[in-house]
């Protein structure tokens, strides 16, 4: 970015945060930043899936708790994004928090504009964290480097989108009860979904075996089949869903869009492959779950809504509980 | 609306509330959406003016109250409404609750946005309670079939705006002591306005006598006429508030908007003649009130502001207190 | 401004206010608008000042607190300023109360919009406070006339932005334990540049010396000179920073922008006389500090910033102090 100054380096995040009480310094989040998935280890995820099942059962039973009482939020979002925002949001106000939203704020040219950092340090004078929405790569870390008070990455660009992926992998263990020896298969557009590439960097954590379904086009980049490699998982690659459908525990759908095409034909012949519909879903296993990162247009009908395995919804409640978690554990609170 | 699943239903709102206490179920508003103003007879407008007179009580005596605390409001609005998005932030506040503000929401065609029902889905997940501004008819009814918390219809389009029609309602009873028995004018735009209609099928429940003063092109479309029709009430039509302005108990004041004629000579014409100034006022009973929806641009003069029969930013302060008493009954707090 | 009433007149602030508690009478905030740099004379500032720091103590030992527990301001910006309405908000959330947030007004000629009086009535039946930003001059004074509760200006176009100066004095007093007998130099744009006009008035509520430095054509204006002068104080003028740097005990930095030039040439030749690097932050005294009212673009270099006599961005946090000073003041909880 142009207004790095010369010579800043983007360092990892390893804030000096005082007098760290010897609990959350163990867990490791205390002061710390949230900015990829590669910072979650499996003791870390069990740490903050922990804490967030502990937060859906506080919600569930009183609705919030005063947790963090006096502290500040400053929710800035460089792009819109109504979902993700007001998640962070609702997470913040029912642990007894407060909230500045800065939504609309001008994004552009160094001319005009200020910087990112002179940004970020500014409101970090009003408020004790930071969750950061913004449209270049590299911007959360960016705001890290800079900030003194934790930075939580809503997703910078491309990049990475870390609270997504944490939700969703969180939406698997409360609604299948483990992670290890389950079938995975991600449907739909595997190259250029960041909800994918996330989850399958976390999934990498536990004994996962993965199917990707999707058109030759928009298959899984090799960096991330990579990964998988790497960590010793087997995978297989399919162009259509309904051979494996019978046999995942885990239905990963994301949308096929219309401008990834340069051929429409092709698109045409592909777009309606990969929607999931109630024919579908009487050939999937009965302890199966759907999931998707919302919004969906068309790739999964209506009428699997009301199907218990239909877990979508599920993962947006489950957002709410994990940043309540996040926001707890960087405040020193979980 | 065109993403209305295959067989889904708009029902009348009846949710399965669980443990309902017993108060409350019998007031009929615990759990229950606030969609229009046919939900509303004699017995349940008196039980919500009592309720909204004691928050009034409350702000006057202490500011706020720690009713709703815990409690968090997604307050949706798809087209912007000022006054009406913080009234009602007000009143979740002034009760100790919270609230996700969401305004500038995309609303767009389903090709490019998500659904109003998965709208409501996913912030459902957040909040306790959703306040719903929409610019198609239908809308709040939509969003209640698909929502397990209550929805707030706060207008929607050219159908209903019940908060609005309830705060006018209270404004005459806490202004006047009463309802039955009173002359009411209503003046102006009578067509169009949204505000008239709703406050007239909520007076026919009350002993009330009808004065409809607009242009003839403006007049009372004749299913209103109707509604005070079947309800057995006198009503009298005239395009010519000065025979009428020393009989009435309330005058409500709407705007002839120049968009409504194709003819502007004849909007010339009739423009001034509904403009409510000091010289009319000095023919008014001296125990009347004037009432307007706000915004106005000039059928009021300002120089009738400081008299008190001005009720028009009571009007503002009302509807406050009307939608606290709301929220706490749909919450089970009233 | 085109709606003003006929006869209104714009009074000086002195509202009713009820029972005043007696400290608060005489400390003379309670109840009243905070519209501009000339009701504060030395002996208001200190006592300002003072809650100011208190604030600062208590922010950084407990985070918040509960004095404005169930007070409601609400935060009208006619014209977007993040770091002004952040500052109001984080000091008001801080202090325990709660926001109504209210930006992107439409504001519109007379015959669109609803008056600024009319929508100040409107705000004021739901909340304690109402801060204002709006791009008319005069706009504050007017929205004071027709609010029963205080207004606080947060900038009126190119008239006033009192909130501005006094964090600036504020920061002057705290990082340097006095503002008497200090020179005071300050850099750029001085004709156009609200803050240093505003700043300057009230410094000459003290014993300082000035030092205006600029190109000739953005010299400080005359009337604000004659404020100056009229207190007593000698000043110098000059449009080269170098031979003061030497000398000044507070060196206030405002940006050249290439838009009040006419000629492009004559920019070109001044534009980077006037920056601040770590070069000329050698020659500067050890215990003076560098100010900026920010946003910055390249007028300090980003390698002052970690130079401990950078204070800009102490600045920001003085700047919720202050705030959270004025909101307790004004609602009697100072």
């Amino acid at each position: 970015m142009d207004y790095e100054p010369q010579g800043a380096k983007i360092v990892t995040p390893n804030k000096n945060v005082g007098n760290m009480p010897a609990d959350h310094a163990r867990n490791g989040f205390y002061g710390q930043d949230i900015l990829s998935v590669s910072q979650f280890d499996r003791q870390k995820l069990e740490y903050i899936f922990k804490v967030a099942h502990e937060m859906r059962v506080l919600v569930e039973r009183f609705g919030s708790a005063d947790l963090l009482h006096g502290k500040i939020l400053a929710n800035l979002f460089y792009e819109p994004s109504t979902r993700t925002s007001s998640s962070f949001m609702a997470a913040m106000l029912r642990l007894g928090g407060q909230v500045i939203p800065i939504n609309n704020v001008q994004y552009s040219s160094v001319t005009k504009g200020e910087s990112l950092p002179d940004t970020i340090r500014t409101l970090e004078s009003y408020s004790d964290v930071i969750v950061l929405r913004h449209p270049e790569v590299g911007a959360a870390a960016t705001a890290a480097h800079y900030a003194a008070n934790p930075i939580i990455n809503a997703g910078d660009g491309v990049g990475e989108h870390p609270t997504q992926a944490l939700l969703d992998l969180f939406t698997v263990v409360e609604s299948l009860g483990r992670i290890d020896k389950l079938r995975v298969a991600m449907v739909g557009d595997l190259k250029y979904g960041r909800t994918v590439h996330s989850l399958t960097k976390l999934l990498v954590n536990y004994e996962v075996e993965f199917v990707f379904v999707s058109p030759e086009i928009l298959a899984m980049p090799e960096d991330v089949l990579n990964v998988v490699r790497e960590h010793g998982h087997s995978f297989s690659v399919t162009d259509d869903v309904n051979p494996v459908i019978g046999e995942v525990d885990v239905l990963y759908v994301t949308r096929v869009q219309k401008e990834r095409f340069t051929d429409l034909a092709q698109y045409d012949r592909v777009r309606d492959q990969y929607v999931v519909d109630e024919a579908l879903m009487e050939r999937a296993k009965r302890d199966m779950i759907v999931m998707h990162p919302l919004p969906r247009i068309n790739e999964i009908s209506y009428g699997v809504d009301d199907d218990p395995r239909a877990a979508y919804f599920k993962q947006m409640r489950n957002g709410m509980y994990i940043r309540m978690a996040l926001l707890a554990a960087v405040l020193g609170k979980a």
